[in-house]
Formats: C-alpha cells, structure tokens, sequence
C-alpha cells in the first residue's frame, strides 16, 4: 500500500570513464533503497540478520532509461511487489528530480542463517510486506 | 557459433559479511567477460570506442544459483545471444569449475560517440557478432 | 578556521567477509566527505571542473583505528590541512557516535582540464580554502 | 631476497569520468598483489584465515604517479618490507610496462580470528615474511 524514499548522492567514484554512473553500481542503489524501506517500516534487515534471517540475492534485472551523472541527488523508491512462499520480490526505482533513471527489481530468498536451509517468509516479516506491498 | 572464456580471481573487497561475492559485483564480472569476449575476437572494445563507438548498457539480468567465495578461480563465458538493429544481447555465464554460479545477460545499445545518437550496428560490428554467435 | 560533516550509511556492499567495512571503501568515502566540504563551501567540485579545473590525487594515507559496520551510521569530517603552490592536502576523519574509526588524508594537486598541466591554485579557491583551513 | 608479480586487466568500473582508474582502487589492487605474493610464497592468506589468523590493515598509503586507463594491463608486485611484533609492512607497486603508476604500502596486523586479540606474527608465517623480505 506504499512506497518508501530515500536519497542518495552520487560519488565520483560511482562514474566511469563514460561520464555517467556505472551500470553495476545501481545494484548496490537497489541495496540502499530497500535497506531504507526496511528500517522505515520498522524492521531493519540489521535486526532480521540478528534475528537469524539472510536473505540472499537469487534474481536482478536493471532496465537503464537514462544516465546518472556524477554530484546528481538521486531519488530511490521501493516496494514490496510479491511476497509469498519463500521468496521476496522487491521493486526499486531511481529518479533524478521527475526523471525515472532505472528501474528493477530483485527476487530474495529467505535462508535460515545457521543451517543456510531455504524457509518460508517468517510470520513477522510477511505482515509487515504486506504493508510495504504497492499495487502498480 | 563459439564462446569465450576468461578467469577472474576473487579478491577480498568483492565479498560481503555474508561471506560470499556481494550481488552486485556479478555484473562488473559480466563486464569483464564481454571484453574478454571483444578482445579475442579481434575487435576490442576499447578500439571500438576510438572508432566513435560506444555501448551503454540498456538492460541486464542476473540469476544467482550458487555463491562464489574469497579466493575462487571463476570461469567467465560470454557469447552473442543476439544482434539486431541497434542492439546486441550478450550472455554470460559464471563458473566455479563445472558448476555454474551465476547466467544472466546484457542488452547493449549502440551509440554515436560524438552525438549520443543510437546507430544501427556498424557492420564490422554486425559482422563480428554473426562469428560469436551462439545457438543454446 | 572550520570544518564540515555529513553523514554515510554504510551499505551491505561496503562490507567484506571480515563483518566489517572493505578498507579501500574508505578512500571512497574520504571522497565523499570532502565533496560536501567544498559544495558547503559554496565551491561545489562538479563546478569547479565545469571551469576546467581538475584535481586529481598524488597521495592518499589512511589510519584504521576501529572498524565500521553494516548499517552503521557515519559522520565524516573534513578540513583544508594545507593549501599552498599547486597542492591542496585535505584531510578527512570519519565517526560512529563519538568514536573516531578512520582518518587521513589526501593530497589533491590544480590541474588544467584541458591542457592537463599542473597549475597554482586559482585565486577563487585559494580563498575558500583559506576559509576553510583548521588550526589541529 | 624475493618479489612477487602478478597481472591485472583494468575494467570498465574501475574507471571513472576523469578516464582513469580511481583512486580507491587501487587499493584493492595492493590487495590482489599481496594475495597473489602469499599465493605464490606457499602460505595463501585464504589458508591462514582458515587456521585462526586474519590480517586487518592498520594503515595503507599511495603515491600516485601517473594515471591507469581502460583496459591497460598491469603488473602488480609486492614484496614484505618489515615484519615484528604483530604487524607486517607490505609494500606495493603498480606498472604499466616498465612505468611505475602507483606505489605504496599497507600496515597489517596479525589478529587471533576468534578472540580478536591482537597477537605476534606466528612463526609459519615469520619464517616465510623472513624469505619475502626485499631490501631496497
């Protein structure tokens, strides 16, 4: 039913010799984004770890529109698009003032951290996605 | 009808606290595959580009089906899945010996150096490509 | 006579398998640090190369006295050490609550963008950083 | 009595709009060149790890010299410049041909991995820093 914001403020180092963001470092953007998301809807992927939950990356898909540039102030927004059995899917989306920049989304798997064993979302963690979870 | 293979050497900096290559770095890996790729076919991609060539990254996909550590001696292989009108798909897949870590691809777009314009592939690109083509 | 702070989240791809920042990720954040101090300034760094001033890095110390980790929040602190001929040595220092984790330095050198010769400081920035110098 | 070579291809990402190699990378080359000296000497860093020793940096620096550019190929070496008491001074240079671009060393210091407590350089590792060492 909603999505978060953050923002982020692209480095030097981010660029390459291009002149615009590397492609692989929105990666990294996606991370931030839903990192931010988690602790604003109360439940910090810090704690989940803590708590004995990873969640591993299975699946990344980038679609690039447009070119961040270096000093740019990026907008990132995510949510929550599916969340059933074990996996997680969550969208991310990079903006530059109005301009959409990419779009993506990753697929993560909830893994118990000690057996490394694949489990279903916990209980906690499947009632808040379905708050965070946003009808396009 | 062929494929290209190269190695990379896991260092530190591209693992994460989880223990294993962070995510994102998959497709700096991508990156380094293709080029690898470029380069043995005889036609660099750094050359490309001081003929006026560029081509920015317009999708990329990534599938992660197991995890590469610290220290790992991966096996990178690329090939052109598809090469048409202005752009190019190239795959590529990473392997830890025999087991395949991580497959995914990228959607190329080629672009005037100078103007920024999207171009159809230069025939000597177009050319190349038929050679690296590779049917699954 | 000042110095200036902003703050880092520390991301999951700022980490290594040790549980704790990459030590390299900290030149980066050096980076960052003193791209706040001079757009703060009023002399942003992205306008400063839009007047054809470049200024590339001759030497870079860092000293680790504590480590930082995921999702910790940093402060980074910067100041003008030292302006004089056609160097600029700034140094950085980087905070989790009061505890001093990392400092150092960097050595920036005035480079001509276009003709990529070393020039003295440009009056307009020699003044800023004069402002912006700090007595340790 | 000893140096140890190895070869790295620059990429894509670790250029940046400045069309050279960024300054924070290089110290994840320092890193692949010690991994690769310890390789080489028997006593890869992966296997220590293993038997309870990590190395954290205390210190690292860089002297820039001139710049590294896409796709360069370049020849790390490394070679131990001091090893007592619980730190071991590793020293690296970074060549484009026969062209030093970058120098510079990092400050490690032996850590017990369980406790985290500070400890001397074991003795398997002494006996071999003692053959590494490279008077200059």
């Amino acid at each position: 039913m909603a999505y978060f914001e953050s923002t982020y403020r692209v480095s030097y180092g981010d660029t390459d010799q291009m002149g615009v963001v590397y492609y692989a470092n929105y990666l990294e953007l996606f991370e931030r984004s839903r990192t931010e998301m988690l602790r604003e809807s109360g439940l910090p992927y810090r704690k989940m770890e803590e708590m004995g939950l990873i969640l591993p990356v299975r699946e990344a898909h980038c679609d690039y529109l447009a070119s961040a540039e270096y000093d740019d102030l990026l907008t990132l927004r995510s949510y929550v698009a599916e969340a059933k059995g074990a996996t997680l899917k969550i969208a991310t989306e990079i903006y530059r003032d109005k301009q959409l920049l990419v779009k993506g989304y990753v697929v993560l798997v909830c893994v118990n951290r000690e057996t490394r064993k694949v489990i279903r979302i916990p209980d906690y963690v499947k009632a808040k996605c379905d708050e965070l979870k946003f009808e396009e």
